[in-house]
């Protein structure tokens, strides 16, 4: 594929093949009984089940033979150093929020996204538990299951609804430091806090205006595939947390509803990571 | 009412009376739309909403309707300080996770618990969102939908799913530093953390097993006294995060799968505390 900028018609062809697909494969999860799940990469806070495998397999299958010249990159199958390139490339979390799914807590998700020049062109994600359908194509707005939904108005943090991936503080010394640092500071500012461990589902919710903003860093390219392509059709900003442009391969994301309050929480994440800075010596650049 | 010990005919009455009233009420819920909220108390973290006062006010009717010599605490209605008394005492909170209704986040409930001779005899608490009820009749066991439920049987720390309710961390200097404290140190220890945004279902959570425990500190009896009943019910475990007996009228509240988790957890708890006496000078003991 060597095409300059997508068309429209182009892209609703694939959203239209693989939308009842991942619908249907919403019901091997719903059908999940007595869920056996284990540790992966040998660390102790990534999960995985044989139904992660089982919904990437069963679509990556259908994609492939459908469309045979396409890229896949699924967090099940991906083994080398994933780099975008510009043919259509399927953006695959076969079930976001594990850990939720493990323990039948209903905050989970299937996400499809796709690039095409490298530009995220749609994303769909799919909680069957609540028979939740969040969807998007690049420039046509976002929706739930068929309506229309925007991201609320508020610019002002001290009136915000945050949701903060805390789990992620498991992740390992330098992450400990950032989340303890940041929630530290954030949590005296804001308005009220959760963490509900699905970081699709997270983006999903700040689109329809169930949060004013989600955070998470240290995640991959299927956790944010569609999902920040949903918050932004929605009307919502997605930023890395330290103020730089969100890149999708080394997503780092703050979603919020305004530009406005994006700027609030990245200033008062500054403070964090100057603090965190003079106490552990660490800038806060990730250190792998 | 003058009964040494409460028969469980008599529970039983209580409880058939009033469990078509709450799946009722959960429809004043459903029906909801465009939900206006304000702030109570001249605080900015406790909200409530016409609907807290209409669910209150349609369940007190009907109670007081049939039983006129009942007491009743409800967390809208309630003014004076409380006291329990031997006589069968109906205690409600409307809407257990007031703002996570007003967001649409699914993760609220109606909760209705009874004491008689000061013991907790029966809880019932009701999510329509997601149309789950769980209930518990004193000695006779915890259910889901009728489904008999149980706590895991989690009993090291390193492996627990713990659900802490941070947004607490608003309430004031003393809550901020007491969750900052020891959530520095539980997050460093436990397997991963969430935090969900309501007390009663966090509750029902541990006994159904979707998480392996759940603390809160700074709450209300509403907020306890059909959630507490159910945990235990289930064969889980009520303490006082200090380590003390769990006090219905003080309810600080560490929920746990089993005794040796809220030990463990406890013992980790108490090193935050400490930590924190040594930072702040506040020991831990509550100061309002």
């Amino acid at each position: 594929m060597c095409i300059e900028m997508a068309e429209l018609s182009e892209i609703k062809t694939y959203y239209e093949f693989i939308l009842p697909k991942v619908l249907e494969a919403g019901k091997i999860l719903l059908e999940a009984k007595n869920i056996k799940f284990k540790l992966k990469n040998n660390v102790d806070w990534d999960w995985v089940t044989e139904y992660d495998k089982k919904v990437e397999s069963v679509l990556n299958k259908q994609i492939m033979e459908k469309y045979p010249g396409h890229c896949f990159i699924g967090e099940e199958s991906q083994e080398d150093k994933i780099q975008l390139t510009d043919a259509p490339t399927w953006i695959i979390d076969p079930i976001d929020g594990t850990e939720n799914f493990t323990r039948n807590l209903r905050l989970s998700c299937i996400s499809v996204g796709m690039t095409i020049n490298k530009i995220q062109v749609f994303g769909i994600a799919y909680n069957p538990f609540m028979d939740e359908m969040f969807t998007a194509i690049k420039g046509q707005g976002a929706y739930l299951n068929g309506e229309r939904i925007f991201v609320t108005q508020q610019d002002d943090y001290t009136q915000s609804f945050f949701n903060y991936e805390i789990g992620m503080a498991r992740v390992g010394e330098y992450f400990y430091n950032l989340y303890m640092f940041r929630l530290k500071h954030l949590i005296a500012k804001v308005m009220n806090i959760r963490s509900l461990g699905s970081s699709v589902l997270g983006l999903c919710y700040v689109a329809c205006g169930r949060t004013d903003a989600y955070q998470c860093d240290g995640l991959h390219v299927w956790d944010a595939a569609a999902g920040t392509l949903i918050v932004r059709e929605a009307g919502g900003y997605v930023i890395d947390p330290t103020g730089k442009e969100f890149d999708l391969l080394k997503p780092n994301f703050l979603a919020t509803s305004t530009k406005a309050l994006a700027e609030q929480l990245v200033a008062i994440e500054k403070e964090a990571d100057k603090e965190m800075e003079k106490v552990t010596g660490n800038n806060g650049e990730f250190v792998p």
